[in-house]
């Protein structure tokens, strides 16, 4: 039977927002991937009476127990003392974690131990206790009657340390199953219009399972299995994968890959070929979606933000009368600044975005949503005439930056270019 | 008597660690400016069980029930049939927004709406709408024996337009008091750095409060006032604010401004300037962050995205010289940028960032974390030499960034240009 754990975040400062649980989803991500059900994330405030009820709830509906916070050396951090009393174990102190705690403020923070922090080495009898590298605070584990209850502490840096070093390793024992996801990257089709395709698989299927995740202009499908070892896992999901992307075809843009423009830096890199930019409406996302891609710059040689019709004309060498008869918004443009950057920069592939981001139309009165793509190749110059909507400013720029991956991804494998 | 909320975000991905829980982190910073204290939050995932169990647990130790999440069209979107289930309400559908759905889909996404997003119009009985102008779903609240639910939408923007267009404004008028915040913008200086200048007066304080919220490089001081009208916590907002910018100096670049784009952007108005920018290591996150702004082209020319070297000679005509002499790194050449963009674009200012991202040194062995910023002013050009230490790339693109901002609204508002 498959363990279900419950995550118990204890810190006022969650309540109050000014942090965000981050370690929540650093812990689940780590659950599901040890095949551990997560039901139940909780945040409570650093009150023993919230706590206590928190955790009485939680050893009713969960077998795993995970909190993290609380175990600090001030007043008000009250987890281990609130676990204690609701398991009813008590609290002891250990001399050698004291001496430790000591000599890291000694060697460290290069001044005493406040007293206070002598709280910080009592901990459970019958523990098993996991040693604090990066911090003063120890976690710990036991296990009461089915129940396991692991204490991490609250700072991410040391939370992360202690799970990889100390609760992964724990946790490993207790699960037989593991869990492995694949993600189906997919661009040009909405949420609903998917989920129209798929409903019926998705609805029968139990393991493997499939579930949408939608950002504007991208939809992800998640494929998650559930099995004995990883590759009995990866051989339950392989099929799903082939049979979604057989049934939802070109909009499938890659698998486990991160978004449209790593797709275009791996084409460009198998065809040794370079990119440059030339940018209106999207104002560097292009390049900035690029450039956040570490060693991009083997394939990506830089690019132009021609806000001003006049820069695309005085940088670029779009013609004049290309920009007078036609506008800056327009597909003789898009295709001007594509072959243009490639002209200025050398590269001979060029992508170019122009278009209408809002809230108001251009000074020739051309609507929100109005977007061309240019891209300019050794086969050729091609472009993409869209009508996004008026939406609002930043989706569109978002959108139109997808748009323009989309069209090169396209280019660079050889699909139709049209979606 | 001050009210108890709980905030139950509804879905499976939360479980999963695929996204942090960051609505119930906005939700509960509006909260707590509103005096309305969390006691809880809650995340479940798309089961309609144990939504039902954590909504019968929130109505009977909070007032204030707030979802985010599961209001979507898909089959696994079940908030509004489980709340009315426990509140004994009927889901009666809207035909009106049925057909907003159907013109919203026509309008902006081209495409006929799919028949499931009829259940986004299905909500409770004598319900308010929360009509949902950035997306399909509507939110909605309503009250029954005294504990009032607001059900918000799952994905970010949505849940942050909803909750200032509508939740707070309806939680607003259940609080007897009035609350308004001032946020001081700073850049410079650390947060530690900072509460160790303020913690007296911090602690000090009950009404007006004062908090800090950091970013990588960012800290914002919330001043909070709670009092019976707007002008009267106006009134005592203002001493705080005079005194925490007469502290903390000129690193104080704005208060209740959005970034230091926003600064820059209304210095160049005011100055009638326009800019140019020169980007390396940023990538076009400068000329990104200002073309986010609606308008800005009236001061923003555009820019080059000189991410190959060459491409600093060729397209900005950086002499040949000082790359070889100092290296594309290097305070010549950050310097060289900003002029020559100016050139190129014809704009009397210029600014510029070469540095190293990482993850690996430049060619030349210049290590991560090395910027230097360039600012060529009608008063000359200045420099920024900057050592960020070896950082995550993003952090260091964004901090990077964040510098050439600082420079610049410090010469345009004729400060000291050294941190």
């Amino acid at each position: 039977m498959a363990h279900i754990a419950e995550i118990i975040a204890v810190g006022t400062e969650l309540l109050l927002g000014n942090i965000a649980n981050t370690n929540a989803q650093e812990l689940s991500q780590a659950l599901s991937s040890l095949g551990i059900n997560v039901y139940w994330h909780t945040v409570v405030g650093d009150n023993a009476g919230r706590l206590r009820e928190a955790v009485e709830r939680a050893r009713n509906r969960a077998d795993i127990i995970i909190t993290t916070g609380g175990l600090g050396p001030t007043y008000d951090d009250l987890t281990k003392q609130t676990i204690c009393r609701a398991f009813g174990r008590e609290l002891v102190l250990h001399p050698d974690i004291v001496a430790r705690i000591r000599a890291r403020y000694e060697r460290n923070l290069h001044s005493p131990m406040p007293e206070n922090n002598v709280r910080q080495a009592e901990l459970p009898v019958d523990c098993i206790i996991f040693d604090n590298p990066v911090g003063t605070a120890p976690g710990c584990a036991f296990e009461e009657n089915g129940v396991h209850v692991l204490m991490l502490p609250g700072p991410p840096f040391e939370m992360r340390t202690m799970l990889e070093r100390w609760a992964i390793p724990y946790l490993r024992r207790l699960s037989e199953a593991v869990i492995v996801s694949r993600d189906i990257m997919t661009f040009g089709m909405g949420e609903s219009q998917i989920e129209a395709l798929l409903r019926d698989k998705m609805e029968r299927m139990t393991n493997p399972t499939l579930a949408t995740y939608a950002k504007p202009s991208e939809v992800r499908l998640r494929a998650t299995a559930k099995a004995a070892s990883a590759e009995a896992a990866e051989a339950m999901l392989s099929p799903v994968v082939s049979d979604v992307t057989a049934l939802l075809g070109d909009i499938v843009y890659g698998v486990d890959v991160r978004g449209l423009e790593y797709v275009c830096v791996s084409g460009l890199r198998e065809r040794g070929l370079t990119l440059a930019t030339a940018e209106s409406c999207t104002g560097g996302r292009l390049a900035a979606r690029l450039t956040a891609i570490p060693g991009v710059s083997a394939v990506y040689r830089g690019g132009v933000v021609s806000y001003w019709t006049q820069i695309k004309a005085d940088v670029l060498g779009v013609p004049a009368d290309t920009l007078d008869a036609y506008g800056a918004v327009s597909e003789p443009t898009a295709r001007a600044m594509a072959e243009c950057v490639c002209r200025v920069t050398g590269a001979p592939v060029g992508v170019s975005v122009t278009g209408v981001a809002g809230p108001d139309r251009d000074e020739r009165g051309v609507d929100v949503g109005i977007v061309y793509i240019g891209l300019a190749t050794p086969d050729g110059t091609f472009c993409r005439a869209l009508d996004l909507g008026n939406r609002r400013r930043d989706i569109l720029q978002n959108l139109a930056g997808n748009h323009a991956f989309d069209l090169l991804r396209r280019w660079l494998s050889g699909l139709p270019l049209e979606l």
